[in-house]
C-alpha cells in the first residue's frame, strides 16, 4: 500500500519544547524540582538496577550482573528524552555529562548492523524478532527512537539520532519491503509514532513509510502472531500461547489492539497504553497522509473512549488484569487501575488529535488528564510514583521509589520535561494558547520574530495577561482557548474589552496586526462545579465529584475525622480557599459525617440509620493526595 | 496433651435427621426436587466427569481414562452423605441401589492397610500422606468418615462405616502417638470434624484423640508445613513452595489457619471454609472435652467474624484470591466470593456454637446464612449453582451446572437433605425449636415417646403451630427461639396466651408437664426491615438492606426498568405481597429512578444531577435471584 503525503495542511503544531520557557507558578517549581531531584534519583536508579550497565554487554549465563532485560532500554531512553529536554532550555553541564555518558554507552552496545536491545545481544542473541507479540523488542526500540530525536532537536547533538537512525535503517531493511519480517508489528506499539517523529525530524521518507506499514499489517489476516509462533514454536516471553480460538483467542488479540485492522476498530479495547500509543500513531498518520479512515477510526476510538471508558480524572483502563479496558461504564472507583502511563498516552493521543482537528475538545481532555490522572502519579517531593491510580482507597494506597516495571517515572519525568511544548501550537500565521501556563514562546509569525509572554496566577482560572514583542508589526491571529471548566471567557486587548465569541473549534481568535508590545488580558468565570457520572455508571450512582477550573477534587480521611466513605454533602456550596504558599486552592464548606460511635464497632448490621454530624469538609485536588501519610481518600462522594 | 471428657454436659444436641419428617411449604418442595432431580443430576455428573469410574483403580499413564484428582472422594463423599438422608426419610430401591454401588466401589478401592484415595493410589502412589499443606488428602478422607458416619445412622448399614473406620484407624496409626507423621494435619481442615461424628458413631475413644491431635497440632513450631517441605524438597501440589519468610509467609500461614496455635487464633482469616471447618471441630471438641480455651477463642473469633467480616447474607469470604478474607469491614458487594460452600460451612460452626451454648444468637446466624448466603447457591429448578454469591452484579453472574472444582453443588445438596435436623434440638428432658419449618419430630423426653407437629405456612414468619402428641403425660420444657428478626413473639398453650418472656438465651421456655394433644400457637409480628451497615464499612455508605423475617431481599434489573444502581429508596415503606403459590413474600413499594435517557449515553461526565422518575419497586429473596435470565442486582439500594 503506498500513501500519498498530505500536501495543504495549514495544521497548527506543538511548538517546540525549545522554544517555551516556562515560568509558571504552578509548573514552574514542578520543573525545577525535575532538574534539580528527580532526574538524578532516576538516573540512580537506572544505574543501581543494572540497566545503565547492561549496556557494556558485559552479563553472561551465571554471572553476578543483573540479568538485562528486553526493555529496559526503555527505561534508559524515557530518561534521555526528559533530560534532553531539560538541557534544551536549562543548560546544566552535570546532567549534560551523564547524557553523553549515556548515549555513548547506548552507541557502545550497538551492533554492527545497526541493532540495539542488550537482552537480545547477550541473553537470547538467537530470538532477535522472535517473538514481537510479547518481547516489547520493537517497543523498546521506538523509545531509543523518541530519545534520538528529542536529544537532537534540544541539544541540537547527533550522537544519540545517528545511533537510533541506523537502528531504523535495521527496521525498513528487516520489516520493510522484501525484509525478512515484513508484515510483522509489534504487540506494544510505540515504535510507529517514534518513527512518525524521526520523519519529521529526519525528512526521510523510509520512516513514515515503515511507520504506516507497521500499522496497516495490524490485526491483518493471517494473523502475524499466529505466523511468528508457529515459526517459533514456543510460547512467547511470559510464557503464554497465543490461543488458536475460543474466548481467549479474541482477549489476547484485543490486549494489543489486534483483533481488527486498525481502520475497522470503533472501541477501546485491551491494554491502554499500548492503545493510546497505537491512536497516537494513527493520528500522526493521518495529519501526514490525510488518511480519512485513519482519521475516521481514530474519532470513533475517541468518542467510545471519552463517552464510556474513562475515569473523570482521565485516568484510563480500569483492569489490573490485563491493564486496560473491560467492559463500557464498568469504571470501579477503588480497583481503579488508571495506570499514569495510560493517562500520559491519553495526553499524547489528545495533542495529536487537536492538532489533526484544530478542536479545543482534545484540549479539554489533555488537560484534564494532565492535572488530574497524570500528576497524581508523583508525589509533591517528585521522588515517589504511583503506577496504579484508584480514585478511592481504603487507606492501603501509597506512592513508590521505584517498580520492577519502571515505565510510569520516566515517562511522567518526559512529560513535564516537555510540558512546554504543550501550552502552544502555531501554524504560519496563528498562535492558539491551549494551556494558560505562565511562560514565553519564540515564534516567526506572520512574517515576524515574536516573542508572547503569558503570565497566569493559578492554572485552576486565575487571570492570564498575554504581552507581545515583535520584531515588526505583523498579521496573525492569536487564538485562546475557552476552556470547558469557564462559565465564561473575558478577553481585552490593550485594556479595550472585546467581544470575545468563542468559535465552534473552542477558541476565541484575535485576528490583527500584533505590534510590540500589545497587551491580552484573559480573565475566567471559574466556580466550584460537581459533576455526574452518566447514570449507566454504577461505581458513581449517588455520587458527586468536585471539581474547580480543570482540577478534579478528592477528600482525605486526613482531612475529616472519619473515614471518607461516611462523608456526605448536602446542598450547600463549597468555595475555593488559597491555603498560604499555594497556587491551586483547596475547596471549603459545610458537609456532614455519618458515625455510630462505639456501636459501629459493635454490630455489623442494624435497624439503626447513622446519624449525621456536622464537619467543615476540605477537598484537595486529586492530584495532590497522599502526600501527608496514608489515608482514606475518595474523588467520588455521596451526596443527599 | 491429654483431655479428660466433659462429664456433666445437659446440652442440647441436633436431633437425628432420621428422626425428624420435614412437611413444610417452603423447604418441602426443595427437598422433593433434591430428590427427585439434584442427586441423579449429581450422580450423573460424578459418572460423566470420571469420579466414580476412578474407583476402580484402572488409570494407568497415558491412558484415556480421566486422571484422578486428590479429591475427587470428597465429591463422591458428599453426594453419599445426602443420599444416606434421603434414604432415612423417604426409602428409594432406586437411590439405595446406587448407593449402594458407590459403596461397593470406594470397598474395593481401599487398600489392604485401609488406604482410600485413588489419586495417591494409582497416580502418584509414592507420595501418600507427603503433602499434607496442599493435597486435600485428609481432607477428602474426612469426608469419607462424614459420609461413613451418615449412611450408617440413616440406613443402619456398616457397609460403608466399616470402610471409613479402618481408612481412620489407619490414620491413627499413622499420625497418632508414635505414628509415622505425628504432628501432622491438613492444609484443609475437615477430617477433625469428621473424627468427632466418627467418635460420637463409635465410642471409640482413639478418633476423638486423633481429632484433637489434629487441632493442637496446628500452627506449632516447628511448623509442620516446614518440616514436610524440608523432607519433600519440592514444592506443593499446585506448584507452590512454602515461603520460609516474609509477607508472604504470613499470607500462607494464615491461608490454613496455622499462623498460630488455634486456642491462640482471635480473628476469622485465610480460606473461609477451611476457616469454618476448623472452627467446627474446635467447638465440637470443646463441647467433648470442656476446654475452656477451645471455647474461649470459638467465642472470639465468632465475635470477630459476624461483627467484622460477615455479608448481610450470611456469605464469607470476600476476596476471590485466597477464597477468604481480607481485612475487617472489607465487604464489597460486586465482586464478593462469598462461596457457597462458606456460608454452609457458617450454618455448620453456628450450630455447634448454638450447641455448646444453648444460646439462640448462634441460630439467628445460621438462619441468616440457610436462607440467604446458603441457598442462593442453587437455581429454582435445583440444577444450577453459584460458586461465589455476590450481593451485587452487572448482569453477568449465572449459575452453572457444574464445577471442575465441585465442592458446592454436593455439599448444598448434603446440607438440605439433612435439613431437618436444624430444626429442632433435645436433651433428655428439653425440646427446642430452633428453625420454624413445618415437620414431625420423634424424641424421647421427660420419659416418655413424644411426637412434636410444627405447622408453619412461611417461613417468612408466618403463624406456627405446634401439637403434642406423648405416648404418656410428662415434663419437659419446649424452648421456642425468639428470632431476631421478630418484633415480638406471641406464645399461647391449649388457646390461652402466656406471658411468655423472651430469656437471655433467646428462647421462650414453657416448662410443664405435656400431654398428648397439647397445641401451642406462635404468632410472630414482622414487618419489612431496613438494614444498615456499620458505617465502618465502605461498600454500603448509603445504603440500606430490605429484609424481612430471615430473609434479605435484593432488586433485579428485570423488575425495573433500568439497571438497579440507578434506583433509589424514599422513605416510604415497601409492603410484603405474597405472589400466587409462592410463600415467600415479594416487597412492594414507591422507589425513583435516576436516568437522563439518551444524554446518559452522549456524556459521561455532566454538571446535570440524574432527575429521577418515580416507580413501584418490587424487591425479591436474595435466594430466589438469577432465575429468570441475566440481569443487574443489588443487595445493598441507595437511599435518599
Amino acid at each position: 500500500m503506498t500513501h500519498t503525503l498530505n500536501p495543504t495542511t495549514t495544521r497548527r503544531h506543538p511548538v517546540n519544547v525549545r522554544d517555551v520557557v516556562v515560568e509558571d507558578a504552578f509548573w514552574g517549581p514542578r520543573q525545577q524540582q525535575l532538574r534539580a531531584t528527580t532526574l538524578d534519583a532516576q538516573y540512580d536508579q537506572l544505574v543501581a538496577t543494572g540497566r545503565i550497565g547492561s549496556l557494556a554487554l558485559t552479563w553472561t549465563p551465571g554471572s553476578d550482573e543483573p540479568r538485562p532485560h528486553p526493555f529496559w532500554e526503555s527505561d534508559i531512553a524515557k530518561w534521555l528524552e526528559a533530560a534532553s529536554y531539560v538541557l534544551g532550555t536549562h543548560p546544566d553541564a552535570a546532567l549534560e555529562a551523564k547524557v553523553d555518558g549515556v548515549v555513548a554507552a547506548l552507541a557502545g552496545a550497538q551492533q554492527e548492523d545497526g541493532y540495539l536491545n542488550a537482552y537480545f545481544t547477550v541473553v537470547a542473541p538467537g530470538e532477535r524478532f522472535t517473538d514481537l507479540r510479547d518481547a516489547h523488542e520493537l517497543y523498546a526500540a521506538g523509545h531509543l527512537i523518541e530519545a534520538g530525536v528529542a536529544h537532537h532537536e534540544s541539544t541540537g547533538k547527533t550522537t544519540l539520532l545517528d545511533v537510533v537512525a541506523r537502528y531504523a535503517d535495521l527496521l525498513v531493511s528487516e520489516f520493510g519491503p522484501g525484509g525478512a519480517h515484513e508484515g510483522g508489528y509489534c504487540g506494544h506499539e510505540e515504535v510507529e509514532l517514534a518513527l512518525v517523529r524521526l520523519y519529521r525530524t529526519t525528512g526521510e521518507r523510509r520512516y513514515l513509510d515503515l511507520a504506516l506499514a507497521f500499522v496497516d499489517a495490524r490485526g491483518t489476516t493471517p494473523h502475524y502472531f499466529d505466523v511468528e509462533q508457529e515459526q517459533r514454536g514456543t510460547a512467547g516471553f511470559f510464557g503464554a500461547m497465543f490461543p488458536q480460538r475460543g474466548d481467549r483467542r479474541q482477549e489476547f488479540l484485543e490486549y494489543n489492539q489486534s483483533h481488527a485492522p486498525v481502520r475497522e476498530q470503533s472501541q477501546a479495547v485491551g491494554h491502554a497504553v499500548r492503545a493510546m500509543y497505537l491512536y497516537s500513531a494513527m493520528a500522526d498518520l493521518a495529519a501526514e497522509t490525510g488518511d480519512e479512515g485513519l482519521r475516521g477510526a481514530c474519532e470513533t476510538l475517541w468518542t467510545h473512549l471519552t463517552t464510556k471508558r474513562m475515569y473523570v480524572t482521565g485516568g484510563i483502563g480500569d483492569s489490573r488484569h490485563n491493564e486496560g479496558f473491560t467492559r463500557d461504564y464498568v469504571l470501579p472507583n477503588d480497583c481503579a487501575y488508571a495506570e499514569t502511563c495510560a493517562a500520559i498516552g491519553l495526553v499524547f493521543w489528545a495533542r495529536r488529535m487537536a492538532s489533526l482537528s484544530g478542536s479545543a475538545q482534545y484540549v479539554d481532555v489533555l488537560e484534564r488528564a494532565l492535572y488530574n490522572g497524570v500528576i497524581a502519579g508523583v508525589s509533591a517531593d517528585g521522588q515517589k510514583f504511583f503506577y496504579e491510580n484508584p480514585l478511592a482507597s481504603d487507606g492501603s494506597a501509597v506512592r513508590r521509589d521505584w517498580f520492577d516495571c519502571a515505565c510510569c517515572p520516566p515517562n511522567l519525568a518526559r512529560l513535564e520535561a516537555s510540558l512546554g511544548s504543550y501550552v502552544y501550537a502555531a501554524s504560519a500565521d496563528s498562535l492558539a494558547v491551549d494551556l494558560y501556563v505562565g511562560s514565553t514562546v519564540a515564534r516567526r509569525l506572520g512574517g515576524a520574530d515574536v516573542r508572547l509572554r503569558q503570565s497566569s496566577s493559578s492554572p485552576a482560572g486565575g487571570d492570564v495577561a498575554l504581552t507581545v514583542s515583535s520584531s515588526a508589526p505583523a498579521v496573525w491571529s492569536l487564538l485562546l482557548r475557552a476552556p470547558s471548566w469557564a462559565r465564561g471567557t473575558a478577553v481585552s486587548v490593550n485594556g479595550e474589552a472585546t467581544d470575545a465569541v468563542v468559535g465552534e473549534d473552542g477558541y476565541v481568535t484575535l485576528r490583527r496586526e500584533w505590534a510590540d508590545g500589545d497587551r491580552v488580558d484573559v480573565a475566567f468565570d471559574v466556580e466550584v462545579r460537581r459533576l455526574y457520572a452518566s447514570t449507566h455508571v454504577a461505581a458513581d450512582a449517588g455520587r458527586t465529584a468536585l471539581a474547580y477550573g480543570p482540577f478534579v477534587y478528592c477528600v482525605e480521611g486526613v482531612d475529616v475525622e472519619a473515614p471518607v466513605h461516611a462523608v456526605v454533602l448536602g446542598d450547600s456550596a463549597l468555595e475555593p480557599v488559597l491555603p498560604a504558599s499555594e497556587v491551586v486552592p483547596v475547596l471549603v464548606g459545610p458537609a456532614s459525617v455519618e458515625t455510630r460511635g462505639s456501636a459501629d464497632d459493635a454490630v455489623l448490621y442494624s435497624e439503626a440509620r447513622a446519624p449525621r454530624r456536622d464537619v467543615e469538609l476540605t477537598a484537595v485536588p486529586y492530584y495532590s493526595w497522599n502526600n501527608r501519610g496514608a489515608s482514606t481518600m475518595a474523588v467520588w462522594l455521596r451526596e443527599g
